[in-house]
């Protein structure tokens, strides 16, 4: 048994079922269509045995995969926020009289990481609203707070240190974090969406995370929605030469079993020694698509919008973009 | 005696004295001249009576008054942050083993409002590498760490309530606060800055902000950098009217004492009728320079250099340049 | 007969009104109300006599008066849109196989001069498609080309210059300049939209410009789209005096004839007078109100699809904001 | 004889060189180090032999390699402005009465694309004050003029169309062209600047660039300055692979033959390969460091200065950094 090193516990669980031919033992995976365009799994990892396989705690993922995201069409954007509601108010349902704290990982000087304060610059934020003149908000919508906390390189404080002294002045009843994570495969970038109720761990994420953004840390529910917004470098060259090699084995007649036997070095050898390779590059470079600015646009609004919706049962995606700015 | 409302003690002292004739009770005042353009008043409330002249504790206000600033000119920058962090030295010094927090008040989107986040965004942050790596980091480089917390509006939190969160989680030995004020005087914008030890109170600023930020509630010494960035938009009227009646005493003849009449009209009288009148566009109008984002910007750098050289013994403005980025 | 200084025809036209009690001659004015909340006065100049009393050329002005832009709200800013191209499609029509060149004036880095290249950012460019893949362009999108070609400050070339040069290589047929201008009343400003066929005369926008931009000059039809962006800081004093002195001479029963004396001052004298009282400060402070950022955006989007629509009879708004991006 | 495809003459020069164990034919080149960190290679390309080898036009091409730029150091960045400057100033030289245009090519929303539009907005423009003011500017100032076109995706009209209209406008003496390049080597990106005097030919840059700016086609000499800040995904791919396979031969004994086999596949082949294979993404991916935005914004500092210093006889750094903003 081994664990499989990814942010996404839709590519963990792939990686196993293409290897051992079986679903995952401990998990329940349960699949389905939206529109012909969204595809939504959801992954529940039921005991410490798919945990440990999975590599993420027991809890709840719901991954949605929408290769469509990336063409530009605003009607189908708000399908998504719309569909993104849904699916986040199965894991997290605000009640009249709490406060939701939404807190955007990642750094806001480097693009494929700002996501998470990108979506907080969108949000409805009403906390203040319903405390200083409650009469004047409507049934309806709930008291929801953000903060883009920023990186530990530009604040010299952990990330975790802030919310907690946050969460302990202000008391939220549940805490929202997003982030931009690494992708190892290409196509995943900025069309792939994944909400968890467990937290964020250590390692996640594009840049050098530390902290850990968990319900046994922060003494709330904590809901991840993370985006891959980068491809490790080290994966791309590693995915590309396996499809050279299957390209050559095809193509040839006489080098079949040099190239069988190339492709049989064993995969994480083969991918250890390509980050080795490209060690003094890694921390460095990264690979993004070269639209990536107004990609990242695009997707914090899809989230902001589906967070507002999802949070404020009395907006619907009409009031949110007459309302919210 | 009255109490006079600008956020500026230099401003409110001069007023008084100009009505009065003569110094401020229980105010002590010195002023000196550095480089021929560079003016620094310190005025020294000693008591509760000059206090409450001047509308501010009891405490230590310098006022460093730069017209040229505004004509940019790198040399002329660097002396002024390395004049800067003399004076910031007479009110804050930061020990071996101690740790400040800067705080970059204000509105990141507003560009007038942004001076404080702008200031944070260029200082040489070290608290996390202290921590994690303290054999890398040379003597005299002290433990320094800041965030901009975002407004009440962005945030939904109140501004007080994120400081005193960090602080209790992180335990700082110091706060200085960085803010942009409001000017009554056209010239001053983008030309004075004020050093204070008393912290913030409700109501200074740009925006409307009602939080205080004082060692009172914090439980740790403020220090506030506080620079003037836009113009009253009626303050900008009054000081037009009242040029306009000066100058049609001067020209006429037969008029003149219909517009001394006309000047008598009690100051305050006179002031608050135009705050009145321009009620409407109040909240909504700001007067700026039309250079005001190379301002900040300028003015920025200057101080977040201030505050490095002052923090940092082992820095000089050659080192700042040079390491921080 | 004087001629009346503001960029805005329906205001010249109000002012002459006001004074004379009578319609500018040589003038046709026609009202129209659309939707409760946008009123429409087009400005039809006749001959000289109108042109010189209006201080504009021989032409249609089409004002549209909407407060309500900017209280946001998605829904009534698409209605804008669609009722700027429709007056917009009155004065400029695009036919199969011509030619429009958008031209954004104003500075990017002054953020209330920075309409007209944001304008440009989001119109729907088409010209390269149609020469490059004629077949997959669908009837109806027609050929539009834009360029922001920046301040003279910027480039150290006049703006004309440079149209000229790119007209003279491309042979546009017709050219739609963005300006940002300057209000003479303050409920004006980002809330007003004039229209006009008479192309860009030398002295008009909120930056200081000496260029021409006219059928005369560049030998296509210009239609001109300018937007009150600042208030002229000499006019809001001016005018703050003006309603002070009414409110004084309501409230005062004594000194009623000083100030109706004071009201008498010759009204361009005073304003002559303000303007040299301010004239350190003229050239460098502006009136704008505070959240200009936000509203530039909006407004520019506004723009930007109104022509969107006029210029592609098979586009509808549903289609610009599904297509263009 | 084969041409070699890359921006960089010095980078074909080398491959020539290595494959060939001799200097390329026609192609004259010295190598000079300047303050130990500044490698300056001119290649002198004396006619068509060489031209053909190099895969660019007859003339000189001056590459500076820099890796250390890429740590920040104000005081470093200042000496490789003048050493620009000093190398700039062998293949351009302004005469009084004499104009230079500027153009930065790229595209301003695409940061590793946006170095030209960010040389440009850093220059101290003169042209207007030549003009109009030519009392008031000190001798040794010279004309100089700039303007950043935006890409056909932007404009909807070629560069080259821009660029000639303006020439034939404003007629300048020389044009000076600043572009982001496209590189096939990791550790070159944003650390190696090219000169050239050929101008630039289709095809090269980090976009899809089809217009050609040469004195052919403008009329005026055309000096190029270029700066790789991508990396091209497919050539990552290949890099990694051809030192995998190294690595591979080291380490093992007994697969050592087939290794061999796999490396002798013909270089160009494979590299077509990794392009077919990474087609579908590899109009999309780009590979750049994390820190690129501050890496852009240095680079085109240290250029804009460099050529502030060698069109400006009369200005010194020191006052390049006083006078321009």
């Amino acid at each position: 048994m081994f664990s499989i090193r990814t942010d996404l516990a839709v590519e963990a669980r792939e990686i196993y079922k293409k290897s051992n031919k079986r679903e995952v033992p401990g998990v329940k995976v349960d699949v389905e269509e939206e529109k012909d365009s969204i595809k939504i799994t959801t992954v529940e990892i039921e005991n410490e045995v798919g945990a440990k396989i999975i590599g993420k705690p027991v809890g709840t993922y719901i991954t949605m995969e929408v290769p469509k995201i990336r063409h530009y069409d605003a009607d189908f954007h708000d399908e998504l926020s719309k569909s993104l509601a849904k699916q986040l108010c199965k894991i997290v349902q605000l009640k009249e009289n709490q406060t939701a704290l939404i807190v955007g990982l990642g750094n806001w000087n480097v693009t494929p990481d700002s996501l998470g304060p990108k979506v907080v610059s969108k949000l409805m934020i009403t906390r203040h609203l319903k405390q200083y003149m409650p009469d004047q908000i409507e049934e309806g919508i709930y008291s929801v707070c953000a903060i883009s906390p920023g990186v530990l390189g530009i604040t010299g404080i952990e990330t975790a240190e802030i919310i907690q002294g946050i969460i302990e002045k202000i008391k939220p009843d549940v805490l929202i974090a997003i982030d931009a994570l690494s992708s190892r495969k290409m196509e995943r970038v900025i069309s792939t969406i994944q909400l968890g109720n467990t937290g964020i761990s250590p390692g996640s994420g594009v840049g050098n995370k530390r902290m850990e953004l968990t319900q046994n840390s922060l003494g709330i529910p904590v809901i991840a929605i993370g985006v891959p917004t980068v491809v490790d470098a080290a994966t791309m060259s590693n995915d590309t030469i396996d499809l050279m090699i299957d390209t050559l084995i095809e193509q040839s007649k006489d080098n079949k079993e040099f190239y069988n036997m190339l492709k049989k070095v064993n995969k994480e050898e083969k991918y250890g020694m390509i980050r080795e390779i490209l060690n003094p590059y890694i921390g460095d470079l990264m690979v993004t698509p070269k639209e990536i600015d107004s990609l990242i646009e695009d997707m914090s609004k899809i989230i902001a919008n589906g967070i507002n919706i999802c949070l404020h049962p009395a907006i619907e995606l009409k009031d949110v973009n007459r309302y919210v700015h």
